[in-house]
């Protein structure tokens, strides 16, 4: 007889968000980034014991939910997902890499971050080197910061003209329709950290020996011109939140809720998929009487 | 004032094993692969549960010593690492994958799986695909099958002839010097499963749903060249197993045994680096200033 091999409820458990995360955390209907509070858990009514507690069974719903989508990859099925992460310099991008992807098999992720293009990368369309390090069928791919570096730093140093950064809205919208179309799912989310906490984290970094490694006397340029930041956020918003790709909003000042919430946003874009085993791709009574004969 | 930020015991906590992982099972003191027995757990004296309870202390030791690599590999050191699994179908190289680097940050993974090689790879020598998947400084790489297919698979049927397949054992102790002296510390794993144990696994894939993507009908056709195999193994073993590059066999009958030696082999490799947090790349003092004058 065939047997299960772990529980997979259709349903998930009885949680804290009182709003699903996908709605309640959807920068559409959220307040502009300039007054966006970093330390709010909109949906969500439990606390930070309520919330590790539940990191631990959603993680397993991830988890399953990975395994599935992977092993519809192998099967022929072309869908993958993606998570698109941006956010000011500490607001723990890196750390939602670690923790969400944490929780799933590795060999299910595509985990790429886009530095400072190289003269290769330069030499090509600024959409070059991000359609290559898409996720391949089955897999999530997690971008650490994207193509939406060449509508933020660009535009707040001017690296490029205006006329060209102010056109590339649009071509990322036309990009991510056409990814979209070809099968992947794309999430994208923007961590909000406040003043106050990146003054604390970078702090922090230059008082432990074992976090020098993650400071960048760059961050501290570059947190003179938060404003202009801001400004380039709530253009990225307001040009390129699309229901194909949709930007999600997540205070970072609170790790326990940003982890929680980014593991449930993957959970609804793998649900979206309706998922389910995939049927064998060879004749299976012919496979168990040979497995039987052995 | 420095502070640490978490503990990391230069000595391990008190352990099951009366014999080191790096010593009991290495491959030059096992018995030959046709006799090795799958259940054996070598240097072990503690069982499931003591290992799990284990497993969790080791995971996390494991991890911080990941971390240590990894903040030296962006600070200017090139060093890396480098796990090699082999095995036959059902051995458990994916769970190994799985499970031993889900327990470190997924960034600091550079995950290979080898198929069978394209016509691109098939156009270079057999190596050319193998350099190219080498992990950058501060990563720890893993690959699910490797160069070592090219005198098994491909010597037990003989894809090429044998004065080519006979001479590439030199030509992997030549390559695996080089990569060790250009800073990779590699450790080759021989995962060895029962022929009993591999029909259970093929059976269990064939009753479950959520298991049919794992089979592939090409495992049983393999299964009926076992002994030409365990020659194979045995070849490499004798040519290969170099103190550069050692070889170690882990019987994979046990999976709670699999997976706690293989996290203590990868740790003894990192301490074998004799890490410490990276001193900072920046003038401290003018840095601290900085951020305090926030």
């Amino acid at each position: 007889m065939a047997k299960k091999k772990k529980a997979t409820p259709a349903e998930p458990p009885t949680t804290g968000w009182s709003v699903p995360a996908w709605e309640a955390l959807r920068a559409s209907t959220a307040d502009p980034v300039a007054r966006y509070d970093p330390k709010a858990t909109p949906g969500y009514t439990g606390n930070k014991a309520s919330a590790a507690a539940e990191l631990t069974s959603r993680g397993q719903r991830l988890a399953d939910l990975q395994e599935m989508l992977f092993a519809n990859g192998r099967s022929g099925d072309h869908r993958s997902v993606l998570l698109v992460i941006q956010g000011m310099d500490t607001a723990g991008k890196g750390g939602i890499v670690r923790h969400v992807g944490g929780m799933v098999d590795p060999q299910g992720l595509a985990i790429k971050g886009f530095g400072k293009p190289t003269p290769e990368e330069l030499s090509h369309d600024f959409l070059w080197r991000i359609h290559r390090a898409l996720p391949a069928a089955g897999r999530i791919g997690i971008f650490d910061r994207s193509h939406y570096e060449d509508v933020l730093p660009v535009r707040v140093h001017n690296l490029v003209p205006e006329e060209v950064w102010s056109q590339r809205y649009e071509l990322i919208n036309q990009f991510e329709r056409e990814v979209t179309e070809a099968g992947t799912t794309i999430i994208k989310l923007l961590l909000v950290v406040s003043k106050d906490e990146q003054k604390q984290r970078l702090t922090d970094r230059l008082n432990n020996p074992a976090k020098y490694w993650k400071y960048n006397p760059a961050d501290i340029d570059e947190r003179a011109y938060w404003d202009a930041y801001l400004e380039a956020y709530q253009a990225i918003l307001d040009k390129t939140d699309t229901d194909v790709a949709p930007w999600f909003i997540v205070g970072a000042d609170r790790k326990w809720f940003s982890r929680l919430a980014v593991c449930e946003l993957l959970i609804s874009a793998l649900e979206g998929l309706n998922l389910d085993w995939p049927p064998p791709t060879f004749d299976l009574a012919v496979e168990q009487a040979r497995a039987a004969a052995l």
